[in-house]
C-alpha cells in the first residue's frame, strides 16, 4: 500500500523555558541520501525536562529554542532514498519502507580530533546536529525531533533496524540502554583476582532511579551484579526497581545523606558497595557516591548532563585520593547499538522494559502536561506516541 | 551434642588405574592448627575420571596411587583447633564445630616465585598438597580426599563458610564455578566499543558440556551472554544445557567437526561466536574452537587438565595468526571463592545447580560404579555422599 | 615548480614465483577523489619474500600474479584531487602537492560485519584492495604497489602526513611499528598487582628478529620492558638487536629448541620470560614460544602471515591449558598510525630506526637481487628507492 | 667482622607540630622473628612535611606525636633472627647480616575484608603499624622510623633485598616509584584502538613536581609517554624535570590556572593532555587537572595524602560528567616492589635517580633544618643519612 503524504505534519514545539505548543510544518522532500520516518514512540529524557525547566539556555554550545524535542525515537520508514537505503543501517542491512528503526541521536563532524581518534562519543568539537536537541526548527526541513508525527532523516544519519519480534515499547529504551552499556563497559576492569572494577557478584548501589538509573541497574543485573540497592526521592520509582531488579530500596526524601550511607554500609556487611552509579543528576549525589563506595571501589558518574552552573564542595583527600578509587564518567550513548539491541532482545522477558513506561501521551497531551512529567512520584518513563 | 569419634573411618581408595576399593583408617588426631570435616558431598571431576582410566600416572609431577579421590567437597566441621578456628576461613570468619565449609583444593608452598608473585593459581612449583589429588594415602593422617567419611584439614588450609541458606547441592559446585569465574574474568576485556573480549550480548559456544562446560555456560549467561550454543557427545547432557541456559545444541557424535562449524556459523549470522569455550577435554576440540570462533574473537581453553601425551596438528597461520585472536587458558580454581559463592547465592533460583546432579552414590556405590560414571549418555555430575 | 608528468612510469613487477621484471606503464589520470605519489622509499616485508619464494599462490583469497609488490611506502604527493586533498588525511589535515605521506595498506569494504564492528583490522570479508598485495597490475591504473616510480592513490584511501622533521628512513617503518603498537596493546593487561599481561620491568623474549621482530623488541623497550632476549638464525641480525635494545642474544642456527629454552630459563632466574613474541614466521617457533613462556605469562603470535599449509604438533594440555596463558595474535597493521608516528618521533633518537636498513636498492637492483634479500646473514631491512 | 652493638641509638624525634629534637634509645633486642637494620638513607616525604607543618594531628586514625619520622628507608641488616632470615624477604631470598634492604612501610592486620580481598594497599581497616608514621616512640622498641641510626624490624615485616650493584641513592626511591608504578598500572587501559587509558605516545601533564610528581613523570616516560609537560611553583624543580624527562615546563607561581590550561592546550595541538597526573597535593590542583585533561582522557589523583579538612568547589557536570573521564586515585605504595626494583635497575642509567637528591643531612642537620626542607625553590628530595 502506497504511503499517502500528509500536507501538514504536526509537532510539539518547545518555544522557550516552560513553553510548548503545537505547530505544523510541510512534509519534507527527500533526495537519494535522506529519508522520512513516521514516529511510533519517543521517550522523554531527563535532559528534556531540564531544558523545559530552564536549567540551561544552550546545549553543547548551541542555542536551543524553538525546537522540536525528543531524541529517543523509534520510527517506521515511510520514504527513503536509494543511497540512504543502502548505507544508513549500522549493520549494513538494506533498508526499505516499512522498516522500524532507532535513530542515532548525533551526526558528528567526522573531522575533529575526537571524531578521528575516538570510536563513539558526544565529544565532537563541531557536532553537525543532534536530533531532538539542536538545531532550532525555524528552518527547513523543520522536523528534526521526535515529538512530531514525522521526522526528517539527514544524510549520514545512522539507523538501527529493530528486530522483527521486539515490541516498540522495548526498543524505545535502546538509546538509554546504550548509555548503560557503555558505562558498565568502562567500569568493567578485570575483576579477578584483584576485586577492582565491576564483576559478577559485586554489590551495586544505584543513586537516582529515573529511567536512566533504573536501566543502569538492569544492565548491572544482566551482567551478574550481586546485591543491588536503589535510592530515589519517590517510593513510586523505588517500587518499580524493587519489582525489576533491586534487593533493597532507600527513600532519599525521608533520609539524610549520612543515614543513607549508614544503611548501605549495613546492607553490605560494613564494607560499602563495590560499585556506585550516580544517576540522580544532582551534583551533591556525586559526593554521596564517593562517600558511599568502598575503598578501591568504582563510581560511575552518569547523571549530570546539564550544566546548571552550580558547584558542590569536595574534600579531595577524603573523597578521592584516600579512597583509592576508579571513577568513570559518561556523556554519550555511543554508536554501538547492535550489541545493545541484542542484549535487550535476550533479556526482555526477564526484565520487561515496558514496565518502566508510566505514561503514553500524544502530542497535545505532552504540550499540556510537560510541566508535570517531572514528578517522580507519578512518572517513570513518559513516552510520546503521536498517533496514539 | 558432643561428637562421637568413630574408631574407624571408611574411604574409597583408588589403588591403581581402574581399581577402587573400600579401606578403613583410624580417625585422625588434630592439634591447634588443624581440623576434621565430615564429608557431606563430594563431586567427581573429569580429572578423577582420567586418572581412573589410566590416562596419566602422575599429577603435577607427583605419583598418585594409592590415594583417596575427590577434591570438590563440602563438609561439616566436627573438630577444629583453636588457631585453625580463628585463621582458616577465607573471609576471616571465626569457625566452629557444626559449620559447613568448602575446602580450597591446594596448599601451595608460599615460597616460590609464583606463590610470591601470583595471587591465586595452581602454578606453584612445589605444591605441598592438593586434597583428593596428592599425596598418597599410605601415610598418616591418611584421610586427604573427599571420597571418605571424614577428611583431615591440614594447617594453613583455606576454608570457605557456606551461607546458611545455601543447599549443599548448590554449594558443592563452588570449586568448578570458581574455575568458570576466573576463566570468564580472563576473557572479560573492555567490550565496548572495540567488540573484543567477552561482553554482554556476545554469542558463546561451549564445546563439551560435562559439568565444567555447563557451569561455564551458566557463568557466561549470568554475565549477560547472548545466544549460547552447546555441543556434546550426548543428547542427555545437551538437554540439560537446553533446559538451563543454551539456545541451541549440537550433538557431536552425529556430526563432523566441519558440520558443527558450519551450523554454528549459520546460527551466528555467518560470523562465528564471539567467544568459544573449550571444555571437552579433547585436544582436537581446541582446534575446533580455533576454527569456529570469529576473527578477533576469544577462546577459553579450560578442558585439557590431564597430560595424555598426545598431540594434534595445528596450522599456526590459519588457526592463530590470521584470526587475530585472544586465547586464555586456565588451570586453577583460584582462591577467590567468596565472590563465587556470592554469585551462586544470587543466581541459584534462576539456575538451579542441583539440576546438574545425575547421581548420588555412597562409597560402596562409587567403588562399584566408577567405571561407568564417565558415560556422558547417563551421567552429568555424580556426587559422592558418604552418609547417604 | 610545476611537476612534469613523465610519459612512462617504471615498475618492478613480480610475474610469478621467483620471477621479477621491469615493466613500464602510462602515468595515471586522477579525478577529484584520487591522487598520485612519487615513491620515495618502500620496504620489503617478510610477506613479499614468501610470495617470491612461492609459499603461497594467493593472498587473502585473491590471486596475486602479476603484481607490483611493496606495501610499506613513503611517497610525496605530485598530484591530488580537490576532494582527496580535504578528506584523505587520517587526522584531517588538508593535503597539498609536495606533502610526504605514508599510505594505509588496505581499503576495506566498509560494509561487512567486521568493518561495521571492528575499529581497525585486516579481517574485512570483502577487502577492496591492499596496495602492493592485490589486485594484479594487468588493468588500469596499473600502479598499485610501492616498487615503482609512482603509485596511484584510489578514492577512500587513508594517508598519514609525515612530520616535517622526521627522516623518510624513519617514517618508512611506520607500517610495521603500527603492527607492533597494536600487538603490544593487545598484550597490555593491567600488570599490577597480578603480574599478568605485559608491564614495565617485564622480561621479554623476541623469537625471530627480522625487521618485524626487532621492531616489536623496540616497541617493548619503549614501553619499559626489563631484560630482553632475542633469538635469530643470523648473528648479523642479533648484533643489530644487541646494539639497539637486546640484553642477551641466542643464535638459533647453532642451538636446539631445548637448549634455547634452557638458556632463556637461566637468563630469567629459572622462571621464563613474562612475554614471548613469536616473529620468526616459522610454525614450530610458536610451539617454542609456548614452551618458553613462564606460567601465567603472555605470548604474542605475529609471525605467520602466509599460509604455507603446513602444520606442527601441539600438546594442548602441556602447551596451553596447564600454562594458564594469555595468547594474542595479530594480523593487521591497524589504522591508528597517528599515535605510532608520535611514538616514533619521540624515540627515534634513542632507537635510530635507520640502523635497521641494510640495503637501499633501485628498481633494477631489486629485480636482480630479490632472491637474496631473504638471506638473514646479509640483510635486515631492504628498502626500495626508485629514484636512488 | 662482628657487629658491635652500640649502647645508645640516636634518633630525630618529632614531638609535635614544628618540633623536632635528638633523643637516644636503647639498642633493641631481637628474637627469632625480628631484625635490626642500620639506616643507610631515608627520604623525607611530602606527608612528613605536612605533619611537621601541623596540617594534621593524626594519620590513618591514629595520634602521631611523639614519633620517629621517615618511611622511605634503605638499611643494612645488622642482626636478624633465624625465622626472619628465612621468611621476611618478598621474593623469598634468604637474608643475612650485611644485606641491604628496603622495608615495606605497612604491616597490615591481614584479617579485615580489605586485607582478605585486596592484594596490596593501605586500605586495611586495622593497620598494625606503618614505619615512620605510627605508632609513637614512647614505648619499646622505640625505634620504628627511618630518621634514626637503627630501626627495629617487627615480625611479619616485608623486606626487599636491593640488587648488589644498585646504589643506595637509586634504591632509596623505590617506595615512591612503587606508588608511580601502581598509579600508572591503574591508568593503563587498553590504549589501542580506542585511545583511552594511558599508552605509548600519549601526552602527559604532571602537575606538581616534588619528588613524587617527578617520579610519576619518569615512570610515564619509561612506559613510552610522548610529550610531557610539568608544572611547579619553583623553577628549581622545573629545571630538574626538564633535564630528566619533561619537554615543556610551566611555572605555577607566575601563571594563573586559566593561563596554564591555555598553555597546555597550545602545547597539545588544541586537544589537552591524554593523561594528567595531580601530584601537587593541593586540592585546587585536582580541579585544574579535570579542566586541563582532554575529553575521554585520564586523570591520576595521587597528591593529597593528608586530610587538611579543606574543600574545593567542583561543577560535577562540567568537570566530570561531560568530560567522559577515567579518574584513578592512589593511596598506597603497594607491596609489589620486585618489578619496581627491576624497572629502576634497567632505567637508572637513562634516568639517574640521584639527580633528584638536593640535600643529604645527618640527624642533627634534619632537626635543625626540617622547617626549610619544604621550600620548593631550594629542595627537591632531602635524604636523611644518619652516618654521614
Amino acid at each position: 500500500m502506497k504511503f499517502e503524504k500528509p500536507k501538514k505534519v504536526k509537532a510539539a514545539v518547545m518555544t522557550g523555558a516552560g513553553k510548548m505548543e503545537i505547530r505544523s510544518y510541510p512534509f519534507p522532500e527527500i533526495d537519494d541520501d535522506s529519508a522520512i520516518v513516521k514516529i511510533d514512540m519517543c521517550g522523554i529524557c531527563g535532559t528534556d525536562k531540564h531544558i523545559y525547566k530552564g536549567d540551561s539556555s544552550e546545549i553543547r554550545g548551541k542555542l536551543i529554542f524553538p525546537f522540536i524535542d525528543g531524541h529517543e525515537m523509534i520510527g517506521t520508514l515511510v520514504e527513503i532514498g536509494d543511497n540512504a537505503a543502502k548505507s544508513m543501517e549500522a549493520d549494513n542491512l538494506v533498508l526499505k519502507v516499512g522498516d522500524r528503526v532507532a535513530v542515532a541521536v548525533e551526526i558528528n563532524c567526522g573531522k575533529c580530533w575526537y571524531c578521528k581518534n575516538q570510536y563513539d562519543n558526544a565529544t565532537c568539537k563541531d557536532q553537525v546536529r543532534a536530533y531532538g536537541i539542536h538545531p532550532t526548527c525555524d528552518e527547513p526541513p523543520y522536523l528534526m525531533g521526535g515529538f512530531a508525527e514525522y521526522m526528517y532523516i539527514f544524510p549520514n544519519s545512522v539507523l538501527f533496524k529493530i528486530p522483527e519480534d521486539m515490541p516498540t515499547e522495548t526498543a524505545v529504551f535502546v538509546e538509554e540502554m546504550a548509555v548503560a552499556y557503555s558505562a558498565l563497559a568502562r567500569a568493567a576492569q578485570p575483576y579477578s583476582p584483584i576485586n577492582e572494577g565491576f564483576g559478577p557478584g559485586d554489590t551495586v548501589a544505584v543513586l537516582g532511579n529515573g529511567p536512566l538509573g533504573a536501566l543502569h541497574g538492569i544492565m548491572a543485573k544482566i551482567q551478574g551484579a550481586g546485591t543491588i540497592i536503589t535510592t530515589d526521592l519517590a517510593d513510586y520509582r523505588l517500587k518499580i526497581t524493587k519489582d525489576l531488579f533491586a534487593d533493597y530500596t532507600i527513600n532519599a526524601s525521608t533520609t539524610t545523606q549520612e543515614e543513607r550511607i549508614q544503611q548501605v554500609l549495613e546492607l553490605t556487611d560494613g564494607i560499602g558497595p563495590d560499585l556506585v552509579i550516580e544517576a540522580a543528576g544532582e551534583p551533591q549525589v556525586f559526593i554521596e557516591a564517593l562517600e558511599m563506595v568502598r575503598k578501591s571501589g568504582t563510581v560511575i558518574e552518569v547523571g549530570n548532563w546539564v550544566d546548571r552552573e552550580d558547584t558542590v564542595e569536595i574534600n579531595v583527600m577524603k573523597h578521592i585520593t584516600s579512597k583509592n578509587l576508579h571513577i568513570h564518567s559518561l556523556y554519550h550513548c555511543g554508536n554501538n547499538w547492535g550489541p545493545v539491541l541484542n542484549v535487550m532482545d535476550k533479556f526482555s522477558s526477564q526484565f520487561p522494559f515496558e514496565r518502566l513506561i508510566s505514561h503514553r501521551m500524544n502530542l497535545e497531551e505532552i504540550v499540556e502536561n510537560m510541566s508535570i512529567v517531572t514528578d517522580p512520584n507519578k512518572c517513570m518513563k513518559v513516552e510520546v506516541v503521536p498517533f496514539k
